[in-house]
This record gives structure tokens, sequence and C-alpha cells, in this order.
């Protein structure tokens, strides 16, 4: 059944919407889509494995229910919203969409972190639009913030909080002391991570986002792999007392600039161009003083902050994952491609005006404050071994603390160092996880 | 010299911007669209009053300054941006502008607060835009996020820190324990407050924001008049002794709100229909629990809270005045208003899709806890003669607080009531303010 979208009474003309994949977030859209009864947008097709088993009875009888694509791309459907997860055969199904002539909504991150440009270069193509607006932080409006709301500054930095499960498994150590095992167990049984949990502790969840964001922010290509990622499984409870004595605690922060230098140096740097040929940028477990909004985000909500040349630092903040927030950024995009289909928009003209996208050096040798949490078997001349590897190294300590009464076989303390470059933290850390009185390889963070 | 705009190299169609005003905003705006040097974007024309003392050096020799509105009118400008602010003769022009087939950007808070109706109609039909970003919260793109990146969900209620100059001074006189005319002096000194600071102390500022937000958030018709603001100056150091005593601060907090009942009665409307026709809504210095995001809004700083059927709660905030972060709200619409000319955008259309909007009942009657605060000549019996008129008025007192050492004369104390209508408490006050013992009215602030 092809054929061009009907008018409806007020003359408007009405936008068919396809829906692949029928899970949280697919049946919140179809929900969200059915109770505002919005006359303009119309669900015609749901497609998903096991029709018979997925068919719900609230929706109207006219919605046709589908196990094949070909329906989908053979019909009326002007949008397909595809929310239904993974690389193959959704970038396929996807192609085919947009050269049907429909548009696409998708909520996938991982596909349009690796294939993003040459989908929307193929959407342009087909003069139709591709929208990911839930790809990432789920129902935080920061695509369309950073893309249209933030258009007129210079942004040259993003920080963010961008999984949910992280953060709450990092929240459940601090608050409850527990180890990270435990926490890790007890997000599974809530249903706050999953049976595989590696996507989300590896950080490959959140650098997947963060090459997401640093496209729409910062206008460069960022292919995710060349993001460094690191796990936050190592961070242990006496983590967050240090932290705490420092003023500060411990998120999975993912973060992108340019021109990540010392205060001082960025100061210089901004003077002149906001905007190197390298962009710094890792996901990892990261110290962040207590009055930092980041510091702020609990549980399994998300946060992002954007800092431009002009409008200094903005803050975008709320549910990053669950059906219905996710639902509410994937209608959010429907309706914008909606209005656009309604303004016979012309798309091959849409990002005119942009700054010409980037494809820089991506590094995660950010310049920093460094926090490294050692387990040694306890001997005189612990300290001094440290401090003479670090010295030769040309890094100076900022301070040394060690909490009492803890047991001399497993004793954990705490060297913090002033502000230098990761990589050289690193090259000193080589040395000292080869010495024989370390339980445990130094846990190293930087503190942001 | 009039005419159609050129085309660039690159064969896109370049946009002419005249800037109507010269301020701090206007200047920013001049050097974003310079240092920028976006190609796509060119400014023509600046207007200003005593071009000659205003001109300045840093700008392309091609810009031509004027002091008459005639020759922007005249001109070739695609889009007219006014940061003049004033209601006369900014409406005037605004309407000749878009008269002459210009669309227009604005920062003006109050012209769009009380004519943003009737000028957007005007806009769409003459096949125009008129956009304000930057006329709530200065650079942080909340219009655009309720509008565009929030349009998915159904939003009932938004809060929001929308006027940094109380904000700053609220957070001085409980950071140094100062009188109010003490903050608001050096908030003067350091160009926080202005001279004549009755917008801003009055809340007329904020309400006239709180206006634009309901009508893009909550798609409803609000006069800034219809909407109750309560002054912040009555506000002392010794409240927010006792707000801390409750785990709360002191914030102005601009509300508007569907439905806005008891917790309980709330879930219950939910579950019908989460709009009703009343909107709640006031300006008002409100007591805010710690934990809140908006206690934790420091300085100028601005924050606003929308809520969603869906979505929940969704955070946006940073800087809410400067000529720097208004700028970026400028020249994103700006930008917004080029890629939809070079899109051949028909702006009539625009909106189809959006909920249709509504003229609700105003009313500040909003069912909370209270706090009342009392300045008393201590004698016997003046607790009993509290409690005998509210009890009276049906109000159950929650708690109440004495600060110890206080001189007998000057005596200040506290009643928290439990949950209840706003204007129950207010008929109390109007038995016990004429009570005797009393050395000042109580000041009653709602507990959020």
């Amino acid at each position: 059944m092809t054929g061009p979208s009907k008018r409806d009474a007020t003359g408007t003309q009405a936008c068919n919407v396809a829906l692949v994949g029928f899970g949280t977030v697919g049946s919140s859209v179809a929900k969200i889509l059915c109770e505002r009864s919005n006359a303009h947008l119309r669900l015609t097709h749901i497609l998903n494995r096991n029709v018979a088993r997925k068919k719900v009875d609230w929706l109207p009888s006219s919605v046709q229910w589908t196990e094949n694509i070909d329906d989908v791309l053979s019909s009326n459907a002007d949008i397909v919203v595809e929310v239904m997860g993974g690389l193959q055969p959704t970038e396929d199904w996807i192609r085919r969409a947009l050269q049907s002539g429909k548009s696409v909504v998708t909520a996938n991150k991982q596909l349009i972190a690796h294939c993003g440009p040459e989908l929307i270069s193929l959407a342009r193509q087909m003069n139709q639009q591709i929208e990911f607006g839930a790809s990432v932080a789920g129902g935080v409006p920061v695509i369309s913030g950073l893309h249209e709301g933030l258009a007129g500054d210079e942004l040259f930095k993003i920080r963010g909080i961008l999984n949910g499960t992280c953060n709450y498994i990092l929240s459940q150590i601090e608050t409850n002391g527990i180890p990270f095992a435990t926490a890790l167990r007890e997000a599974q049984k809530l249903g706050f991570a999953e049976a595989d949990p590696t996507e989300d502790i590896e950080g490959l969840d959140a650098r997947a986002k963060l090459a997401i964001l640093a496209r729409v922010g910062l206008h460069c290509h960022v292919r995710p792999e060349s993001i460094m990622a690191r796990s936050i499984s190592a961070i242990d409870s006496i983590d967050f007392e240090y932290a705490n004595q420092l003023h500060c605690t411990i998120r999975q922060i993912s973060w992108a600039e340019f021109n990540a230098q010392s205060k001082t140096e960025l100061k210089a740097a901004l003077k002149e161009e906001s905007k190197g040929d390298t962009l710094f940028a890792a996901v990892q477990p990261a110290l962040v003083e207590l009055s930092s909004p980041l510091a702020r985000v609990e549980g399994s909500q998300n946060l992002v902050v954007a800092t431009g040349r002009y409008g200094g630092e903005t803050v975008f903040g709320g549910h990053g994952a669950g059906g219905n927030p996710t639902a509410v950024a994937v209608v959010s995009d429907i309706l914008a491609i909606a209005r656009s289909k309604q303004s016979a928009i012309t798309i091959t003209m849409k990002d005119a005006g942009q700054p010409i996208e980037k494809t820089p050096t991506v590094t995660a040798d950010f310049t920093a404050k460094h926090y490294l949490r050692f387990l040694v078997k306890d001997r005189p001349g612990i300290i001094a071994s440290f401090a003479t590897i670090l010295s030769q190294c040309g890094i100076n300590i900022d301070s040394v603390l060690q909490k009492p009464g803890c047991p001399k076989s497993h004793l954990p303390f705490l060297i913090t160092l002033e502000e230098c470059k990761a990589s050289l933290v690193e090259q000193a850390l080589q040395q000292i996880n080869s010495l024989d009185f370390l339980v445990q390889p130094c846990l190293h963070l930087p503190i942001l």
C-alpha cells in the first residue's frame, strides 16, 4: 500500500509513522502517539519479531502489525522510527528507509556513533531527514540544545554523565560503602544494569554517546574507538572516603575538549583561537568537586555541561534512560520532522551556515591533577620509593593521605599529584606497578 | 537600498542582519557575528541613538550606521534584531519590520510577554518568523528546549530561578548574614542590580519571563499582570537561619503549574488528565529544599526545571544575563531563521501539530506547606493567640521554632504549617496581623 499521505480536515498534511521495534521504548512511543491524539501524526505500522506475542489491544485497529521490513518500506509511512537497537540489520533497514523516501528517527547510539555521518549524508541526498535526539541522554534534549539552542556559541568543551548504570552503581558504593561487585549485583537485580554489563561498566556505551555529542556540539568527526574508555570496576568504597577528604566524589565522566591544557595555558589559547586540531576525549571514572553540578547527579540521572567561548557553562539534566523519557525524545524528533515536511523544507540546505566539521587527532592525555590510590603490604620506605620515581618523572606530589586503622597487609593510601599530563603519570606508574610491595596495580584517576 | 539578498560563492543565499540597539547585548551580537565570520550571515546595519558616539572601529566598514528606523525598514536586511528594549517605539518598529517582509529576533521579555501572540500571528501572516530565545534566561536555551526538545512530552509544571539579580541578593544575605538593604546596595555597586531595582526585586521581570515560558511550555495564554508577584525585600538573614534548620534555603521562585493540588490530589488528577483549566502561577520568595537543584543555583545564574507527564523533570541551567550569553541566544535565533529562509520554510505551517493553546484562569492559591515568620514584642500568650486563630481557620501547625538569645522587644519566631491552601493562610494572617504585639506584619513564604 503506497501513496502520498492524506490531508486531514484542516488541510494539514498528516504524517504517517511506522515503528520498528516494540520493546520498552517502542511501546512508550506508541502510547504517547495514541494518548496525545495528535491529528497530524498517525501511527500506521509496527514491526517486531513474533507479532502474535507482542500485539496489544490498546492501539487502534488501523495499525498494521508486521514482521517484515518490506511491508514498512513499501508502505505510505513518511517517518520510520527505529527503536530496535543493534548495528545489523538496523543499518541496512535505515538505509533502505531513506532510499525509499522516508525520514528516520532513531534512538540507536552505536549506529549513529559509527555511521551517523554516512546516514546523514544519505538522508540529505534523498531530501529526507534523520534525527537521533534519543541516542544520547534519553529524555534530556541535549542534541537539539547543542545543535540549535547553543548554535550561536562556539563550544569548546563538553563534559557529562552519560551512563545512568555507572552513576547508579557509583552512587550505591558511595552511599552504602559496599564493594563494586555487590553494587553491580544489586543494580542487576533492580534492572538498572544488564545481565552483561560490559558496555556500561567499561565505558563503551558512554563513549558512543560522547562521539555523537562531539560531532553535534564541537563539530568534529570522532570515531568512538578513538576515545579512551576506562572501567569503573576498580573503584572501591575507600576511594569515596579519600575523595570526600578532598571535597570530591567519583563519577564516570565523559569529557571532550579542544585545547585541554592547564588553566593558564587554556586562557592564553582562548585569547587566540579556542579550537585546535587536537581533541582531548575520554570516558573514565574521575574525581569531581562536590560543588560541581556533575557531583550532584543522583541515581540513574544524566547531565551534560557544555562550555562555550561566549555563553560559558550551560547545563542540561534529567532522565537519561527509561521507556517514557526516551520516547519523549523520539516523539520530539517525529514532531520536528513532521513540521519540516509540512513546510516543504529543503533538507539539503539544512546545515548551511554551520561551522565546517573537523577531523581532529584524539588523545586522552589531559593535563589535570591526579589521584593515585595504592594498596600495599606495609613496610618502611614505601613512600620514599614512590616519591623517587615520581620526582624522576618530573611530577610534583600535592598531598599524601593514609586512612588510620587499616590492616598492614592491605594498606590503602593515597597520593595526589599537582597538575601534569596523564601520560607522564602513566609512565611513572609503569615503574611503580612493578614494585613488589604493591598488592594490586595503582588506581589512577584524574581530578577534574 | 532594497532588493533581494545576494547568493555567496557556494550558491547559498546570504542572510542580511540589521541590529537595532547597540548596548551591551547589541555589541556582543555584533562581535560574535564578526568573529565567527559566518559567510552566510552578513551584518549590514546598526541602529542606535547618537551614532557618532557609538560607532566602533572593529566592525567592517560595509556596516551602515543609522539613527533612523526607516533606513533599516527600507533596506535589504532579511532579519531585524531588536536588542534595544522598552515597549515603545519597539513594538511599533517590530510590527513595521514584519510588515516589510523581514523576520525578527528579539530579546525583549516585556514586549513578548505582553504582545507575543499578536506579533507571532502578524509574523505568520507575513510569512516571516519572530524568535525570542534570549527573552528568558539569557544564554540558557530553555525556549527552544521547551518548544522543540521537549515537544514530545506533555509538560504540566515549570519552576525556575529566572532573575539573576534576586538570586544574587538572596545568596549574599545567606552567605554574609547581611540585611536586604545592604545586599541590594552592594549588588548595585557591582552592577548586578539596576539603580531602580523595582522590576527585579518585586518580581515583575521574572513574571514576564514566566508568562513566556507558560506559553511556550504549557501552551497557555497568560497575561503577566495575572501572575501574582511578591517582593523579596522582606527577607532577612534570620529567615535563612530558620530555613536552614528546615533543611531549606530561600530563593525567588517562578512557578507555573496545572493542577497544583496536594500530592495525593495531584496523583489522582494525573491519572485522569494532567491539564485543567486553572493555572497556578506566582513569582515569590519561597523555601526550597537544599537537595533541590533550585537551591543550588549560585549568584546570578538561572535554572529552569520543566516537569512532564512522560519525561519527568528536565533541567536547563546557565548564565541568565550578561552581554555574551544573551548574545549567544540571539545569534542562535538568527541562525535558526537563516536556516529556515534557506529552506524556503513555510512559516504558516510551523506550528501545525502543536497542542491547542488554552486561556486558563490564573491563581496563586497553591496548596503547600507554609513558613510564617513573626517579629513580636514578647509577652505571655502570643503562641496561644496565633494557635487559636490558625485553628479557627482549620490550619494545622507543623512546628514552632524560636531562636534563643534574641531581644524581647524584637523577638523573631517561626511557625510552619502543614499543607494547606495559600488563601487560607492569608485569611488567618488578616486577623493575626492586627494583633498589637506584632512589631511588623508576618512574613509568609510557601515551602516548596
